[in-house]
């Protein structure tokens, strides 16, 4: 059976944070229609363990399929880094994409002088060692130095991207990266694009580069896409929303990282 | 049935903070055996819905009372506010005490100049109006005022309670009531007592009284046990520690809250 073009993108994140990676595939594939699972009674994921993770990620794939995607994005670093295979292992053939590769893609393709990039995201993605594994397999020859920064998602839900705390906090964080010479800084939660702003005045240093996965992920959607003839061809596309709880909070937060209205939010109980 | 003097008394929280009431139980009632329950998984709660924090709830009162414990501490600011009717009637005849209750009643002891009590809590603690409802009940008399904290939490998860990140955010959270004449403070999250230091140094006021609802919880415990008959008599308590995820990341925080080393922590799945 052929996957139907017209069929929805399936995205999911344990909360919020992941509809920075549907503001991106939004606007590089804006006929599509997208669905948005986040599992807002179960959030956060940073700070479970991989058997958790990997339970409730199965959960939403099943909830994604019976949607009938044609593709699910992984927008989520925790999730990517401990359940992609058991994931697409589930997907059978539908295709899954995420974040921790999408992001190590577009960091080992930018020009280095120093051959050495940073890493930042949750306590569950930092202990992994995803991003180091997916770019050692593109690049053996990167090194790589990374961080937890489990404040930063709790600051960004609070909307403190840009005051004097998110300032104090980047500094504790990023001092130890300050002190170095490297190349890129890998935003490594998909919350984190959020404080891009904070980070480059940080840092004040033009030449480094600052890797947002989310546009890396909606790049490698299109292409996939493209190649198998699985572009929607109708204009304007959907975007339905789901959460396992708190429907308002999200509402307003999404309406945040999105920068726009959302119609309709839908509760949908996690088992 | 009577019940048992040696039965422990059941502590539980959705994860770390209600070690603050064990701590207090502990200095209070150093004879009794404890069970806590920390629900590391589904952490945090006060950014739930009330439904969703009932049901979670319950599943741990069914868990400590197949334990068989001779009472149940609720030292969780968002569970009390939402699920305390509902968990004392699933107990039946087990006495059911909860931190809100036990923090509205010492602070509606303190001295009084301007009758007006401020609270601060989570989201969903403060957002359900359970301090002014229990402190009205008390005194009809007293004018509260709340605000919500929520980087309170993870502050204190990260250790940060006495850095410039803790300041930056006590000041924005606390300007307003430093502008306000008022009598007493109440910590309505079990967070919250790690901040005590910090909080008291940001008001600069030895007038105000600052109100943490583990003493109060833990006296209100004694008194209950000793009208009934049911302190133990025998001494030297043990402390059993369940959690449903993650038990290194609690053991180690546990120690950071209770500054002491705990023997051992158990994982008990939830459904």
């Amino acid at each position: 059976m052929k996957l139907a073009q017209h069929a929805p993108i399936g995205v999911f994140d344990s909360g919020i944070g992941g509809l920075t990676v549907v503001d991106a595939v939004m606007k590089t594939l804006p006929n599509e229609n997208i669905i948005y699972f986040g599992d807002t009674a179960r959030v956060p994921y940073g700070i479970k363990s991989s058997e958790t993770v990997k339970e409730y990620s199965l959960q939403i794939t099943d909830f994604l399929l019976k949607k009938k995607v044609k593709m699910i994005l992984i927008a989520c670093n925790s999730v990517a880094a401990s359940s992609k295979e058991a994931i697409q292992s589930r997907a059978g053939k539908i295709p899954v994409l995420d974040v921790v590769y999408a992001g190590a893609l577009a960091a080992s393709a930018i020009k280095r002088k120093h051959n050495l990039l940073g890493v930042i995201g949750t306590l569950a993605t930092v202990a992994s060692g995803a991003y180091e594994k997916s770019l050692r397999q593109l690049d053996s020859s990167i090194s790589v130095f990374s961080k937890a920064c489990p404040l930063l998602v709790p600051l960004a839900e609070e909307g403190w991207t840009d005051n004097d705390v998110a300032r104090a906090t980047l500094d504790i964080y990023l001092k130890d990266f300050k002190a170095t010479a490297f190349d890129g800084l890998i935003l490594g939660c998909t919350h984190y694009p959020l404080f891009k702003h904070s980070i480059r005045e940080y840092f004040n240093n033009d030449e480094l580069e600052i890797i947002d996965s989310a546009n890396s992920i909606a790049e490698i959607a299109k292409t996939y896409l493209e190649k198998h003839d699985l572009l929607n061809p109708e204009p304007a596309g959907r975007f339905d929303c789901y959460v396992s709880d708190k429907p308002q909070r999200f509402q307003a937060l999404a309406e945040r990282f999105l920068g726009k209205p959302i119609n309709r939010v839908e509760v949908v109980n996690m088992p």
